[in-house]
This record gives structure tokens, C-alpha cells and sequence, in this order.
């Protein structure tokens, strides 16, 4: 198969490289595998590789560079489009892509970081290290008294690969997890499930809330001033979906009042954080440059198996397991 | 058995009350056991009960303010003293134990609790948190990765019942765990054990450091400027233990100069830090104000269940296991 792989313009940490591809290959391949591969980074590298690329792999700011919004560029035998972000509300409306061009996101690539850091939230937030935090910039020594996780009532709304990585942590050091999502079918790490509709019944009885769904029609100020007040006193909030779920202003209020005792966030509005912005100074939010989901050093071999796991089922005629639904927005 | 609680007289946090004793009675007591207990505050209460009570419950500093160095009081039938600390350091040296009284401390609450504080401070580290609050302190937005920790090495000072809870967690998500301590022996939840005499070696192929072991004449001042220069470019600590196993200085010089990458201190030299002091301010560095170890929803009914445990162990005539070896320390 003919395969390009364009890497970013301007940020060379996550570049794929020969090495990495090769070695994705090696263990992906199979009896018959043939690949044309070719990795380019200017604009020129990725017309000529357009000319024949059955597959193409790149992440979201070389769609935004290199797919205009309203026009189709050539790309006669594309089939495969392979985009190396779980996120991808920020190419809508998808008019860009060429017609039959099957669209994956990353999907499940981000699950082994992201729960570890879901779980390293909500610890924060039940040893106050929020409030420990907002003490040390004043220089001000006063006991804070945390809680151990067991029993804990955490409510998890999302249950793709992140939130059902944060409900695997959860699960195993005993807390008592909710699960909150479109579709409440049963989940292997949630005590129960309960459908998006149900979200005002099950605040109240939440002490840590974990936001890790996509941004949709539907998810958008999901969390809005009223739904914050529901929670209890004393609860805190972990954000790692997408600074849009949240009503970011009703959060800040919530923390200053003391109705949340702590915020741990990785996603805002805007990002980067404008200097001067409330959000840099509100008590007892720990702010998390929307890092949370990448590790490095893993992120291109688990995202190059991926590729090839869904180049798999497609070869084999099986559903995509990343296909990328347009209506549904994930 | 006459047992009194003496609670502390300034500090209601972890009051010993009726109910919780009643309850550890509902859930330790066999056929035959009548206890006569009393609860007191005041010096006149603590006085009173020491005439006849034969079990002593209380902290450190009712210890601190009751029994003078130098002087032995009237505790003429005292055969036992709980002690609901766990690092006893504070009061060496032990020359105000009544004779033939034997001395217990509090090893083993604190191990949920500590887990759990250890285990977030790993995450923490392996997510550059510590750096991400110092940029946040500064208002400046600067994309900071972090890694998984699956497969990362950690080495742990101390493998008692804290150090035991971390190395647990630490082998749960996949870490190369090393154990540290006095005796060698193998331990369920490292991979290897090393003697204190094998530090050095350990240091250079570590990049978690979390101490965990008590304060003795052995481990005071144990991670000296030498031994941090030891650990690798980008290493991080972590410190559950006292501020005095570490050269506190040598350590903010190397948060400054960026060899170490992040810390995680619970304790400190001296408590409350005083205004001004440089640890206010280092960078990468998160000050927890002394109270990792300590969950106040379980810690005296936690405490009491130990309690009761010894006393059994105590008339069956088997030993301690919380008894306190003065010699050793801990």
C-alpha cells in the first residue's frame, strides 16, 4: 500500500520517524505486506505524496493547513485517513474531506496516560493538593486532611477510552464509580451506568467528577452553573475532554465560593490561557497545559499499531474500530 | 482492663470519642472482656486516671506535655501505652517510660492513607505537576510532557507499613520497583531489595526517590548533596517521612539548578515552615503541610482496632507488633 505520513511544520516533538515507522512495520506485518511508504513535512512533500497515497497519517494542524474548509484537494486514490488526535471537533464541518475517504481518529492511543492522570486527579482532589498548592503561594502553613479513596463516589462522564481508563484506576482502589454516557450500556469498572439524561440525579451524590467525553452538539456546556451547584459541598472536578464542556467562568465562581473545594483541569477556553486571565490565580485549581492524554515516548508506536490494526479489519472488510462518525462527532 | 484516652488538649482533629471506642469495643471484644475505660483532656483528668489505669491511649503530645524528661510519674499500674503516632522520634529520649511499661506506636494506620499520598506524588512527578503549578504560580502557558510509569524505576526508602503501600501501588502500575532498607529481605511488592549499604549503587538507575522510613541516627540526614548528585538528570523525590532524612538545602539547590525535575515533601526542617523560608518559593517543588499519612474519617477507628490487636497479642502472651524498640528506633 502506498502510505504517507506528513509530519507538523513547526513542532517537531511527536515527528514520526524511518526508525519508528520501520519498527511498526516489523511488528505489524504479515505474510504478503507490501508498503510504499514516504514521510514528508513542507507543503511540496505533501502535494507529490497526494498524487498517489492510498493512506495518509498526520495529526490536526496539518488537516487545518492542508485541507482548506469548502474545497476537496487532489488526492485521486486516498482511502485512508489516519488523524493522530482522539479529538477531533476542531476539523468540523468535515466539507474538507475527499468523498470516500474513510476518516480514523486515535483513539485509544491516549487511554494508558490519560487514566494515570485521571487517577492522579482525583487523588490531588482527595488530598487537597489543590488547596496545598493555593497555601504554598502565599506562604501560608495550615494541615490539610485528605481522604483515601475507598468508597468515594466518583462520577465519570465518558467511557471511551479515557474515561474507561479512569474507571479501571477507580475501580481498583475501591471507590464507588458512576459512569455517565450517551448510550448506558453496563461497563466492566462502573458499579452502574447511567444515561447523559440522568446527569442531574447522580451530582448530588458525587464527590469527584471527571470530565472525559468528546466535544459534541450534544456535550457542549454540558456543565453548566446550575449542574455545578448540584454538586455537593466539598466536591472537586478533573476536566480532561475539552475546555468547552465546562461553563469555565461558573467553575471559578464555585471554587472562590468554597461550594468546590479543588479543580484539576488539562483543557480550556481559550488555550493557551490569555496572561492575565482568572483562571491563572482562582483558588484551588491546579492548571494542566492539555498535556494530560501524550506520553512522548509512546505516543508513535501505540498510534503506528493502531494504524495498522485498522488497516487490518479494512483490508479484512471488518468495521474500522477508530472509523471517525461525522454525525455523531467521535 | 482499665484503659483510659487521654486526648489532646488543644487540638480537637482526632478526638477520641465515646462512640468510636464503643464501636471498637462492638468489634474487638471476646467472651470475658470487660473493659473500664475513661476519656480526659485536661491535666487533672490525665492525673486522676494514671492511679489506676493500666492502658494508656494517646498522642504524641499529650506525651510531650504529661510525661516531663528526666522524671518518672505515678502511673503505678500502667503496663501499656499506645501511642497514635507512628514516627516517635519527637520524644527520645525515652527516659520518662514509666518502668516495666511497654511502649507502642501507631505502624499501619497510616499505610492506606500514605499509599495512596506516595502514589499520587509519583504521578505527580512522572506528569511534571510540580513544574506545571511553578509555570502556573507565573502565569506562563508552556506545554509540559510527562511519561507513564509502567515500567519506570522507583526506589523506595523504607519498607514498612508506608513504604509497603507505596511499593504496592508502585507494582500495580507496572513500575521496576526497588526496596531499600536496613534488612534485605525479600518484599512481596519489589522486585528487588537492597541493603541501606547499597544506596549509592541504587541512585544513579533511579528516577523516583520516595522516602519512607523512619527518622533514626542511622537514616538522619541519609540523602545528603552527595547522594542527590547521584540520581540522574530529570530524577524526582518524594518525602513521607521526616524532613530531616534529607539535606533540605542541598535539595532546593538542585530544583534550582534543574538536575532534579520535580519534589513532593510532606515533612519538613523545621514544621510550620517559617514565612519566608526558600521552600515558600523553590521551583518544581509542592509543599504538603505534614498530613499524607493521616485520613481523620478512619484514623481512631483504625487506630483502636491496633490497639486492640497488641492487647490480645499482649495477654496470649505472643509479642507486639507494634511494639516500639527503642534501641533500633522505630
Amino acid at each position: 500500500m502506498r502510505i504517507h505520513l506528513q509530519n507538523p511544520a513547526d513542532d517537531p516533538l511527536f515527528d514520526f520517524s524511518r526508525a519508528q515507522w520501520d519498527a511498526a512495520v516489523a511488528r505489524a506485518s504479515g505474510p504478503g505486506d507490501e508498503h510504499d511508504v514516504s514521510i514528508g513535512r513542507t507543503s511540496s512533500d505533501f502535494t507529490a505524496a497526494m498524487t498517489d497515497a492510498e493512506a495518509l497519517i498526520c495529526d490536526v494542524s496539518v488537516i487545518k493547513a492542508q485541507f482548506p474548509h469548502g474545497m476537496t484537494i487532489a488526492a485521486p486514490r486516498l482511502k485512508l485517513l489516519f488523524v493522530t488526535n482522539a479529538g477531533l471537533d476542531g476539523l468540523a464541518p468535515f466539507d474538507w474531506l475527499p468523498p470516500g475517504t474513510i476518516l480514523m481518529n486515535n483513539r485509544g492511543t491516549h487511554a494508558v496516560k490519560s487514566g494515570e492522570f485521571g487517577i492522579m486527579s482525583v487523588l490531588m482532589l482527595a488530598s487537597q493538593v489543590p488547596a496545598m498548592v493555593t497555601n504554598q503561594r502565599a506562604g501560608h502553613w495550615r494541615k490539610l486532611w485528605g481522604a483515601v479513596l475507598t468508597g468515594e463516589p466518583i462520577a465519570i462522564v465518558g467511557l471511551g477510552s479515557l474515561g474507561g481508563a479512569v474507571a479501571r484506576h477507580a475501580a481498583g482502589f475501591g471507590m464507588a464509580v458512576t459512569g455517565v454516557r450517551a448510550n448506558p450500556a453496563p461497563h466492566p469498572h462502573c458499579a452502574r451506568v447511567i444515561g447523559t439524561e440522568g446527569l442531574d440525579a447522580v451530582l448530588p451524590g458525587t464527590r469527584f467528577l471527571v470530565l472525559a467525553c468528546p466535544l459534541t452538539d450534544a456535550t457542549r456546556g454540558m456543565i453548566d452553573r446550575r449542574r455545578l451547584s448540584l454538586l455537593p459541598n466539598g466536591a472537586g472536578v478533573v476536566n480532561i475532554g475539552r475546555g468547552e464542556l465546562i461553563d469555565q467562568d461558573a467553575l471559578c465562581d464555585s471554587l472562590d465560593s468554597g461550594h468546590l473545594s479543588g479543580a484539576v483541569l488539562d483543557v480550556f477556553t481559550p488555550e493557551p490561557i490569555p496572561p492575565g486571565h482568572r483562571l491563572w490565580t482562582t483558588k484551588n485549581l491546579i492548571v494542566s497545559p492539555h498535556t494530560a492524554a501524550d506520553d512522548p515516548a509512546t505516543y508513535n508506536p501505540v498510534s503506528l499499531d493502531l494504524f495498522f490494526e485498522n488497516l487490518r479489519a479494512w483490508r479484512d472488510g471488518r468495521p474500522l474500530p477508530n472509523r471517525f462518525d461525522i454525525a455523531r462527532g467521535y
